[in-house]
């Protein structure tokens, strides 16, 4: 996929391009926790990376050395030095916690330069930072988030895609996703989840390098609808998608109550679960690990992952946001890379 | 409300009644916990109970010894020595890991004895062992739940009880409860809402001494619907339950997004969390907490826990079964009873 650039990380299975990461709203705390993550890279042993956005949204946060770059070619060779820095076309000047049109102009023009060397494998994977999507929305935005608008500039059908949520020892898939709760039962069917868990399986193997991923599967119901006393979408809706999984040769398991398939003993069980609804993939994430959580978008052929966060208007420019889900989203990103790189013929 | 019986437990407060505990089905895990339970009562202080049910399904199960009690107020009296029992008409032979009807109807009577007991004062609460729904809906049992047959017992209309799972550091209540998904958006109403919140108060200050109990109120949709963006029961149905209560002097806040608000920083900020439906308020407690968690019913004039397990069957007399639950569940209920006797003005 990508071309081996001189300078690049390399971590025994050959050298990779760097990670472009976007700032996301220069107003929100994407600026500073990037700068912090670079920061502290040695001690999380981050891959290189560069940041697109503008510069002057990390100089309002951080004091550290920052250096331009004017290609991702050149990240390697200042990274020990410097936090590489691509420019964007400058917007208006931007106050921390102060979102404006300006900014979230300039937030989408580093995404979609971001997307644009992460598809060309200039390169090797995409981190963004966070966006507002009101923001966005009021410059004339049209998708439900940046998953959507990434998915939709490599080529790809929202349904084709999948949301990962990401923590130290559990993965969980939403098939509905920003869907009111009262719309949940009717929008799913068979088909979303044999797409969404099949897009799961091949990122499973392709990013994550497991071979024959184990997935559970969750009931819509409480207690999985005890046999059709509480509700029978499991009986019409999610068996059927498991028969066709099964039939496919995808090892799975369910549908699971609930509420008894995230603790400790239950997680160590499968790779990945299959979740009918936001909240129910995102509550047992956060609760556990509110700080940690990565998003990974699979089913691109680029890698993209970001943080389980917002842009914290309300903090930014204060020093006090945490870094560790945007330094656990490079890492990821740069350990599914080297993965993918070293099984490149499961490229999509 | 309880006499005070001669050799009742005394923890400074003042002697209690002791606890009945009803042993459940009696080919489930029931009689194995209590047994265990009892067995390690000192290490868990735990405080002076009785069982009731067929003495035979323990002994199956367990060597220790087991003295029958002919009245609650012989078991403070024996409770040192042996696990004192509360013989209830004989079933047929009952094989642990094997239900059947006559096991069903042991369970059915153990809970109504229980029951009776508790609501006459001469136990000062009451713990119930794991029924199967199934088996008691095949000898003509017409309730969703031991829950609801309480309930009724007490003379109280189901909507104003309310179930409150109980773990270390979070307390949730679910005010849709066995709903299937499709319905939990249509069934909630502000009505239920404030309903559900009130009991939930009066519990908390009543039986856990709680004087002024923080609550926080979880939205239903995803984000808790963005302003509406995602669903829009936040606004038409959460946002006046919140008021009214605010209104009555109920110190309670949100709606709060439902994956934001069960990590360790953000429990510490209430009471108890009000939850929209069953899985809301399970994942969280059993994705932290799944062997400890402990249900307990609030609304009613008698104290009642139970652990926040079914009958487990395919595990029964194995001696595998982990009784922390079931501990948790008697710890509870003597605390409760403890402090609702040390506060008898808010007595139901």
């Amino acid at each position: 996929m990508a071309s081996a650039l001189p300078h690049a990380d390399d971590h025994g299975a050959g050298p990779i391009a760097p990670l472009a990461v976007s700032l996301g709203d220069p107003a929100g705390i994407g600026p500073e926790v990037i700068a912090k993550a670079w920061a502290i890279r040695d001690a999380h042993r981050l891959p290189v990376f560069f940041a697109i956005g503008d510069r002057r949204s990390i100089e309002a946060v951080w004091q550290g050395p920052i250096a331009q770059i004017s290609h991702p070619g050149a990240a390697a060779g200042v990274f020990s030095e410097a936090l590489p820095l691509l420019q964007v076309d400058e917007p208006e000047a931007v106050t921390p916690g102060r979102p404006s049109e300006s900014g979230a102009r300039c937030a989408l023009d580093s995404l979609e330069t971001a997307v644009g060397l992460a598809r060309s494998g200039a390169a090797s994977g995409l981190v963004t930072g966070p966006v507002s999507k009101a923001q966005l929305y009021s410059i004339g935005f049209r998708y439900p988030g940046q998953t959507e608008f990434v998915a939709e500039r490599c080529g790809r059908a929202a349904e084709n895609v999948a949301m990962m949520m990401v923590g130290p020892d559990l993965r969980t898939v939403p098939v509905t996703i920003h869907c009111p709760l009262a719309k949940v039962a009717s929008s799913l069917t068979a088909e979303l989840i044999v797409s969404r868990t099949r897009t799961t399986v091949r990122g499973l193997q392709r990013d994550f390098g497991i071979e024959r991923p184990r997935i559970a599967i969750a009931g819509l119901n409480p207690h999985a609808g005890e046999g059709g006393r509480i509700g029978s979408e499991e009986l019409d809706v999610i068996a059927p998608a498991i028969a066709t999984l099964r039939a496919r040769g995808i090892e799975v398991e369910g549908p699971f109550s609930p509420d008894a398939m995230f603790h400790a003993p239950a997680r160590a069980l499968y790779d990945a679960a299959i979740c009918m609804y936001h909240d129910q993939a995102l509550i047992p994430l956060k609760t556990l690990y509110f700080d940690l959580g990565v998003n990974v978008t699979l089913g691109l052929p680029l890698l993209r992952t970001s943080p389980d966060h917002g842009t914290a208007f309300q903090i930014a420019g204060r020093g006090e946001a945490n870094p560790r889900a945007m330094i656990a989203a490079i890492a990821l990103a740069g350990q599914c890379a080297r993965t993918r790189q070293s099984h490149p013929a499961g490229n999509a």
